[in-house]
């Protein structure tokens, strides 16, 4: 039995690292995605019955591929060490509950949208992308932190001044962040501020303030944090492949080292040669 | 009347380099440009048919330019070669189709049109920052694919959450996928928004965590590459052109190489003078 | 006495480097802006008594906090020469004053909000984060003096010629200006310039070069100096951590100027055993 | 006289030099501006007349000062050999004329708002924003013409299939390219692609493709550009300074220079030890 399963292990390593079975998963991930996309257009009965088949059968796909490449790994535990694995792992073992039940039904065409990420993890460049984008997360958090802080204060301030000129807008706090975020991207942003106007003649102060805090200083540092990471990224790939100014320099760093060891052996040389002059 | 056309082909080739006959090309896409613009002007009928004469002739003109470029190079396969001038051959031969029926008439105009392309392959300057902007192609489609997989799942959670509301703006994916788009240009996004809160007061969710993810983070990414290729470039011209850091650099390591050589003799003679001196 | 001092200066100093007494203040600081955010929405005049109880709460711990801080520094004259210390000094001892009367209440409302702002200089990473946006502001200063400049000749432009076609918009200077700031956001812009294209049929130049001038060139100045001041601080940190491209060159810079001196000690030595050579 | 007048140049040269001139002169342009924006505002006659009066006195000290200026310069030729001087000749004699006729009036007053203009020419940091921006000109205006070729096409092509369906958005290639720079600032953009795609259900390819290719890419092509004309100034302020980066890079191939020299005088004496050592 143990010999039965390691020969199955193998041969769903094999499978595994199989273009035609990695080019097979994204097509099936591509259907299920068209037909989610499919679904929003009406449709009778039939086409409908068809979208049931085919989305049972894609569920099963997706089954059997990760059932494979459970077993291929050597431990559960190592499986489930990678995110990306949890990730696939529970939206298929989502997608098996029964979601007939129309309270539910919502839940499971949530669920099988989800599906189209897999193709996230599926694509190796992709997976790059987003790994770029999360390891300029921490710093965003603190940029986005500062950037709340703001917009609470603001928000707070619009709440007290403006909540009896129109309490649509300035109603609580919550509300008032969510026209300040409104005003951060320009969006009919003066319409807001005509009016307050008319009560408060000063309160443009209060909107050219905010709008060069958050629109101009913020969103600026957002995109030197995602400038830096990808540049950070670049040079570092430049080091490693000798390429560019960043290949150069870690050129020199390294021939530089062995100058000064060269030289090392040659001091000693002349030194000894010194002595032996002086003898 | 072999030697007839090696001595045509030496004379059209003398015709290609000329400065007068480049500058004459450019005037003609130029003017080409000027009845396209000026067509859409209304006229009366003899304007019309001054048009029509000049379209003849730059279209003549046109031919004429392109078969001297074919007979100046050395085949026809070399010539076919370069995307450049695959392009200045479709423009110009589509040109010739007659295009006098109404139902043709309009693909004739979009044709003549696209003639203004033209000045981009006659001008060097433009086919450079083209080629700079195809090269960043390979890179953005990646990070255009991302973001595609996310106005996808978004514009499939908002069918089927907001089709009953709003049918115009979230009917089917397609329409939803563009809704989306309008949303990332920030027109009129808070009315798209408020009508949809109106139900589920929640989904300002929705429409903030898109505009964080879309907006900042994937539009950011766009400014990140093209600046990335924008500087490799601007740095490989500094490094052939010993300018600034990168030139720099690219010298201190041309150099750093022949301090090791001469270092290598030096050791040698030392070795050999450490050597005698022992005798 | 002055013992029983120095025992309590002691004391307050190992409480303000304990980290628990850190959290608390943190935690203060939510609390008292969640009762900011709290106090927006309407409640009842139980609810409006425990605020009052929570806001007089935290008013006598961030008392408590800002006499222990005070008492650890080794005199108010240090202590006074942060510039977050006297930040924090203003904010409290300004919520001391009574605000009862009606009058004073709603600046009493603003000078708690301000007390949010304590998280920023409580948090380092945010602290940090607040000192690079300041050490940009010279620079950015006179890019904004500059555009300023530019609004200043565009508003007296827009007052003189457009001030008879739409008075609400073009009524004075300071309106004109306002009206500029809502064009460099693309707030409605064109519904501005189709007013006045109705009489100056020419007056898109007008809106054309203010967009080009200020939104494209200003804006971009103000990301290229924010990146800047990101890079130069990340370079920096580089250079001593000895990391990425700047370190490396650091590096060699070191070993560079380590090998001249190694070098200088090989000529003397060499030089002397020339000398006796040729003796 | 001769000598009468290098004595008066000698004097005006160190009035030119003078820091009080200077800063009053400034605050003459201040002023000035004040007053251009003080007449927007509706005033009695009196107020009418102090202007006037002030105006007078404001073109005298400009005419005085730019005479000054003048004669402290060794010839008029090299006085005018700098931009700056000829700007600021033109705005001062322009002044001159007098434009009491209500024709004129209007000019006379455009002429004055350029006035502070001046301001850019006297304060040096804004000399040398305004000098880093004319340095992006050139390469902005390669970029500038490709824009342009793109929103000729498009609007050509807007032309002929929209004009039908609203001629005041797309009547003539003018228009066209008002409303296609409309759309490139997001202002109301769907407003004008929902109007076409009731006729052209396709149409938003012409929008979507437009967008892309204007605000994403031109405009990142812009921001790329002016951050390199930045960084590259910065790069070169960082070599004569010999601070950071590019300050160390500098350092390094200056000392590798003085190394190969040394190594140089070091290998001859070897290469003469050497053959000494075998006679």
């Amino acid at each position: 039995m143990t010999i039965d399963f390691s020969a199955l292990q193998r041969h769903f390593i094999s499978i595994r690292e199989n273009k035609t079975f990695e080019t097979f998963v994204i097509a099936i991930i591509i259907i299920s995605a068209l037909v989610i996309g499919a679904k929003t257009y009406v449709f009778n009965a039939q086409v409908g019955l068809l979208f049931k088949v085919l989305d049972i059968t894609i569920t099963l796909i997706f089954l059997a591929e990760i059932i494979i490449r459970m077993i291929a790994e050597h431990s559960l535990k190592k499986f489930f060490s990678k995110g990306w694995n949890i990730f696939d792992f529970i939206i298929v073992t989502a997608s098996l509950i029964p979601v007939d039940e129309s309270e539910m039904a919502l839940l499971g065409r949530l669920l099988r949208i989800f599906r189209v990420l897999r193709l996230v993890s599926v694509i190796p460049e992709l997976r790059i992308l987003l790994n770029a984008f999360v390891k300029a997360i921490p710093r965003m958090g603190y940029v986005s932190l500062l950037m709340f802080i703001f917009f609470y204060i603001y928000a707070a301030m619009g709440s007290i001044f403006f909540s009896k000129i129109n309490d649509e807008l300035w109603g609580n706090i919550t509300i008032s962040m969510l026209t300040l975020f409104r005003i951060a991207t320009f969006e009919d942003w003066t319409d807001v501020m005509y009016e307050t106007m008319d009560v408060y003649p000063f309160s443009w102060i209060f909107y050219l303030t905010f709008i060069f805090i958050v629109a101009f200083v913020f969103l600026n540092m957002m995109i030197g944090i995602v400038l830096e990471v990808l540049q950070r990224e670049h040079e570092q790939f430049d080091r490693e492949a000798g390429e560019g100014e960043a290949g150069e320099v870690h050129w020199i760093k390294e021939h530089t080292e062995s100058i000064e060891q060269r030289m090392e052996r040659m001091e000693e040389i002349l030194v000894d040669l010194h002595k032996n002059s002086h003898k």
